[in-house]
């Protein structure tokens, strides 16, 4: 059964791949498994006929028969465990990669999330060139501690897993920001990640709806 | 085997059980496997010993035999998979508890924590007053979206899961805030997590904790 994903009709960054739906696409290229894409306007995404695939109103979405999930980290476990190639059979192994997952999404995304945050919607507040520097060394504290565990090492764990799908997914929205080039390995990381044929093929696909809609316009 | 988890030597919020430790013993509790507690100090968590564990030089951490794991998250997820109670067995009940974990974690606990970092670290800042109301207005709107989702319901899903712990675990740090009562049913149902037994032996455990070290000093 091919599954079908949600992501946006009019992508807010222009075909640079940062939206979430981004990592679903990279996962299922990953495992080879094709998929539809359904884009969503930001009104359709308010509606209930989408907030009732999705309670926050966002995007992506994942329907597959009579499942339908949201948060695109539920949507890659759900893909991992389905299909090889994202998480070591190994019990320890696996649990490891899995911690990786959870780790992008709760300790490294945040920061990076209130620093876009503070640079889209406070950009003109009083207290922004204040803020500011204090979210990014919270950013760089977080990206030396990783540095630290990754060293030089290929991936988080032995073997590419669904831990550093997420991981490179989170630490690629910092592309621009200068921050990534100050942790050498961490930038090599984020840029083996983005090599993958799986991760150009899920790349390209998104780019397309962007190059589309240029033409509609 | 019984796993070990690291807990806070010094209680920074006086017993209150709003350290991530809690979540794990509520997990452990639920489905009855005893753990050992080693307790570590601020000092402590941030040496080499722990960062091996931890790199981000936090608490909880999970040891098992060989296997390590940080983040609750993933310590909880491992807990589900290993013993029965946490997760349905049915594969499409069972992708929809993990999503409210992942939900819990990425979508309504880095606006809380923005909150009380403001609340914590940003109170004398001269930006307190005006940016408060922006992040509570933040978590108002996940909470109503919240609200909408659960209804009328007694859990997220049918049937008290993981996906109910990670949430509740989450929510009840706005106990204080007196934000979850503007929103009853969602006060009732962190009221109802809070009130299984399972949760009231955690609570009484990390409580503990506070109260030896009181009587030590």
């Amino acid at each position: 059964m091919v599954p079908t994903i949600t992501a946006f009709r009019q992508s807010p960054d222009r075909g640079a791949g940062q939206a979430r739906d981004m990592r679903v696409r990279w996962a299922l290229e990953e495992v080879g498994q094709p998929y539809e894409v359904r884009l969503v306007s930001f009104s359709e995404m308010k509606r209930p006929a989408h907030l009732a695939l999705h309670p926050f109103g966002q995007i992506p979405t994942y329907e597959e028969g009579d499942l339908v999930l949201f948060e695109s980290g539920a949507i890659i476990f759900h893909i991992a465990q389905r299909h090889a190639g994202l998480l070591p059979r190994q019990t320890n192994q696996r649990a490891r990669a899995i911690m990786w997952m959870f780790a992008a999404l709760s300790a490294i995304e945040p920061p990076i999330l209130e620093r876009e945050t503070a640079l889209l919607l406070e950009n003109s507040s009083p207290w922004r060139d204040e803020r500011l520097p204090l979210i990014e060394n919270h950013i760089r504290k977080r990206l030396a501690e990783l540095s630290d565990s990754l060293g030089g090492c290929e991936w988080l764990e032995e073997g590419f897993s669904a831990g550093d799908l997420m991981m490179v997914g989170v630490l690629r929205r910092l592309n621009r920001s200068g921050l990534l080039s100050e942790y050498p390995n961490i930038a090599a990381y984020v840029a083996r990640g983005e090599a993958r044929p799986a991760f150009k093929r899920a790349f390209a696909a998104q780019l397309e709806v962007f190059t589309a809609s240029q033409g509609r316009n």
